[in-house]
């Protein structure tokens, strides 16, 4: 883990407050905590107005508190107002990484096997037991950690870092910055397949994976290859762990694809999508700009620009959150309906009945 | 990736049109793309009808159509009539395929640690930093890529393709020419608990996972070993990225299981099943032949053979489609429900009211 | 897999049962088989009631039945009556496992990468391939199989078993007896983001992912480092394969987490908590004590003690269970209002009317 060992007047350098309230009875910060956890010397924050409550009883030194917050500070502890609390414990914590982190390694573990065609950049770093395939080439401050499996004519562009067991597999190409996290695989075989007799036969798959520029790809994803020309994830796009992407999808830039999103073969989505988790995406469609997903939605057809949906099938996201608000009542509808019935059973055997009878007297 | 040159005569031998349609301006073809991102030298197809309007305004010199697809190439461009447009791409690709393989490699890499009960088919390949348990047996043509881990008694037969990282564990038969993307874990261990006294003891998971023939398995997808005796996949079934088996689950042949599939402990598939993405089905299930299951139901109970289900729970998957439209019409049933009782309270407190008064003044 | 030979009176020293009834026409039992699969020799039982009906018929020469199963056994087979038939199969179980077992190995395997400051017991075992990160201890009976990749300042504590391919990224501490399946990934970054001009920026995850003892984890699942502090997995917890955990999460003691279970950053659960399969956990929420969510729920506010909850945004399960049986009857509610409506509309053209005339009518 770490230490760390910051005074007031550093903190006030890393994130800037509009205002500081309450006077510190600790001259040095020794930890990072949430605020309920925080003891003296911690460091905390406000980030999720759920736990605003928790603010008051903190035991925190420091708590960065949003500018809209209302409270004082307890004796010995100080508030400081930020504007975005989160944003500004990341410019702490990105200080401490700074500190903790040694200078990446450079060269090539004398365990890796690299066929001799690669070309890797002598300011790249692979590690113990990776294996680079033939005419792949390892840009300068590429990191590969170890057991990393990397194919044929692969390309890995500067700067981006590779966590242990990753297959990065034929014809990859991963653009600057990326950050690829443990166990994915890049390149598997799309799920293609033509039914003939009863038996199917797999389509080729002759494409290729493209990560642009920093995508950040979580542990255990699977990107396939296209069938033929490429799957691409565009500029920024960061993909969580254990999400399944399918050949010949587009996705565009700085999007957010959450754990189990499922995306099939051959759709395409805009740029700065979010997808919620364990969401599902059938082929072939065309998702827009700016859409939001829903956790856990089923979508099965085209979405324009800023679509914002919910459920399976997918409804917009107000008429979704209508509906479930209204399923929820739906034994007090079958209720109600039962009593129109009933009472009007009732009514047509003697009410209306009554009416009937009033109109046949009338004739009398 | 791949480059290609076909004349119009070594297409036609391998798609077999029925008719032809348009005369080139090009004599090689170059390219393999997309309806609207091909240009001239390339060959395309229209293998989902979704795309049927991107044909006319397509670049590709060579277009693959259906036979009832209507409509006249562009001067210079070529219109092939085929049966199944996508079956015919598959076709061409598998030539390319051919061409850009390179033969299998054979031999033991000199990194690979192999137990020396292992018996290795000489015709067998074994790749880097593999390692092969005791008595396990891999027959010829078999080829492990970098880093796979077999443990002890495993049976690899003949023709199957094992891609990196993957984890074949005691016991493991895998059949035939199967393809095992990498990261596969087959043999894990089976999730069974009995509890004592508010822990959790493991129930000893003894048996294992049997692959039968021309069994494909996609990228970090989990198969568990049995309670005792298998955990069975049939001939021919293709399973996805990121499923999981589990354990004593039977699978039956020619079954496809989409990614994120969860089959819970001792469930049994018939054959010809489809099993949509992010499908779940509980354990002790039943399911029969040629059974459909939509992406994201929730199976809780035994299919017939030629159900065809969705949901969850699951329905027969028009009344699911039917019970969907009506939930997306719940505002308006409420709306109408509340018409109805309005008026009908107007009508008890007046028309019915007058009946009744018509009724009692008549008495006068 | 493994033979077996019991004789009876060894079989009633395992299970004590506390009836037998029948005559073995058998002296020893070689095999374990489901009450449909097995022959003559063969050891069965009944653990699950809708299996009841295949007792009868089974050809299993000895079947362990619940103590409340009336029937009696076919001539040469024998009934064992057990409290419970699983738990007893499971003893007969955990004898062939010791029996098969041979001891663990100790000792570093020779292709093993170590750091020199590393401190690994002399009773553990470091298998082939392995790499261990530097200031990492792995204490006695800890096995690691092949291909493991340990970090930096990892802590293995006594007896925890570890399959291939996994990856224990830095300062994760394992507790002791813990088993962790092939292509695990502890200690996964974190999914956090700063957005900023429309390029999402990750926050720095400093902390780390504690498991308990005795905690399971399964094949291909991924814990999240903290952002800060640590993500915890309570004592005796079991993870299914494919289960995604989130940055900061606090899961209780004996719980059981089914696959693809997905629980969003800084989520806390209670003790004895079960998660079905599938479901989801946005962030930040409160589930407490004994809770059990039922298979692809999503949760999405908190949940007290003993809540018992189901679907997509949760209900109580019985509420959810009655909602469901009642959306299915949606088609007939419609059909019902419809009927309402239509003999409104009648009644308040003609009866009603009729009413309304008779009142005019005696205003004439």
């Amino acid at each position: 883990m770490f230490t760390i060992h910051y005074t007031l007047n550093r903190i006030i350098e890393l994130v800037n407050p509009s205002k500081i309230q309450g006077k510190l009875d600790v001259d040095v910060f020794t930890g990072i905590a949430g605020l309920n956890k925080a003891k003296t010397g911690d460091i905390s924050f406000l980030g999720n107005q759920k736990y605003k409550a928790e603010v008051f009883g903190s035991k925190a030194s420091l708590i960065l508190v949003p500018e809209s917050y209302i409270g004082s500070p307890h004796p010995g502890q100080a508030l400081l107002m930020v504007e975005n609390p989160s944003k500004a414990l990341d410019a702490i914590c990105r200080d401490i990484e700074l500190q903790c982190k040694k200078p990446l390694p450079t060269g090539i573990h004398a365990t890796a096997i690299i066929d001799p065609s690669a070309r890797i950049s002598p300011k790249a770093y692979v590690g113990p037991l990776c294996v680079v395939g033939p005419n792949t080439i390892i840009e300068e401050e590429v990191c590969l950690q170890a057991h990393v499996v990397v194919g044929e004519e692969v390309l890995i562009r500067r700067g981006t870092f590779v966590r242990p067991h990753c297959s990065i597999l034929d014809s990859t190409e991963i653009g600057c910055n990326c950050f690829i996290d443990a166990g994915v695989v890049l390149g598997s075989e799309g799920y293609g397949y033509e039914t003939e007799n009863g038996c199917h036969k797999r389509s080729p798959q002759l494409g290729r994976v493209v990560l642009e520029d920093a995508v950040d790809v979580g542990a255990n994803t699977t990107i396939d290859r296209a069938r033929f020309h490429e799957t691409r994830i565009g500029e920024g796009t960061k993909i969580d762990n254990l999400v399944q992407i399918g050949h010949n999808v587009v996705i565009g830039k700085h999007c957010f694809i959450i754990a189990f999103v499922g995306i099939s073969g051959s759709t395409t989505i805009g740029d700065y999508a979010v997808i919620g988790g364990q969401a599902g995406l059938t082929g072939h469609l065309c998702v827009g700009n700016h859409v939001m997903i829903g956790a856990q939605s089923g979508v099965n057809h085209d979405l324009e620009d800023n679509s914002f949906v919910r459920g399976t099938p997918t409804l917009p996201y107000m008429l979704a959150h209508r509906i479930d608000a209204l399923k929820r009542r739906l034994p007090e509808l079958f209720r109600r309906v039962d009593n129109l019935e009933k009472t009007f059973a009732y009514l047509t055997t003697d009410t209306t009945k009554a009416c009937f009878l009033s109109k046949d007297e009338r004739k009398n």
